[in-house]
């Protein structure tokens, strides 16, 4: 089911701060901010030779990384995304062996204009898993 | 300076029960278990198209992992591991940027037979990142 990395998200509280970290101070290549209102984020793309790190700052007052920030006020390791080939064959096998999608498990569109669900840390090794459908 | 993403770590209570989740419910391939004395821990790694995923279990009453644990204890994402070309250059550099190297600050032969050092949460957005000599 899964075959790839697609990225790993780091929520923080300031994106200018992080983006200091990750390019003048660990010295890699950044993406311009994109916000993306719909997710409630405003994201950068640290772009690594093999994966990118998503770097994400709460955008809006409903953003749905707020409470994890509350927790984790220097930011932290949020979720990690895999690529799968169909993400409706792979939704309908884990909820087959009786695993947690987050929200009402139809996939939707994410943050790369492809079709993404997460699935609950609570079946998953306390992780947040994001799926997305592979080009 | 970091220019791939070696690794993203995760630590679990249950290195069997987390095979499981990633063999036989994400179904990707996993190595034999690995006990690293030495660091703690017993690893298996799940090989991606384009890096790796490592699991770890607590070896051993001192192991790094464990206080980890006793806050998540399902699991939870642990650090994630960049390489770069010369960890003596790039320590150095951090450290005449001000950033906090976990330890004394001298690098180990890490879990893949390369120097590693480790960098403080603290300077890093919330999360622990390691650092590993590339080939």
């Amino acid at each position: 089911m899964i075959r790839k990395l697609n990225h790993v998200a780091i929520a923080v509280p300031d994106l200018d701060q992080a983006v200091g970290v990750y390019r003048d101070v660990l010295g890699a290549e950044i993406s311009a901010p994109h916000e993306l209102p719909e997710h409630g984020v405003t994201a950068v793309f640290v772009n690594l030779n093999n994966t990118s790190i998503e770097l994400m700052q709460p955008l809006g007052a409903a953003s749905p990384i707020r409470k994890f920030l509350e927790s984790h006020t220097k930011g932290g390791l949020h979720h990690v995304c895999y690529e799968v080939e169909d993400i409706f064959a792979a939704r309908d096998q884990l909820i087959g062996e009786g695993m947690t999608i987050v929200g009402d498990g139809e996939p939707y569109v994410g943050a790369h204009d492809k079709l993404v669900i997460f699935l609950h840390p609570k079946d998953f090794l306390g992780t947040l898993i994001e799926l997305e459908q592979s080009s």
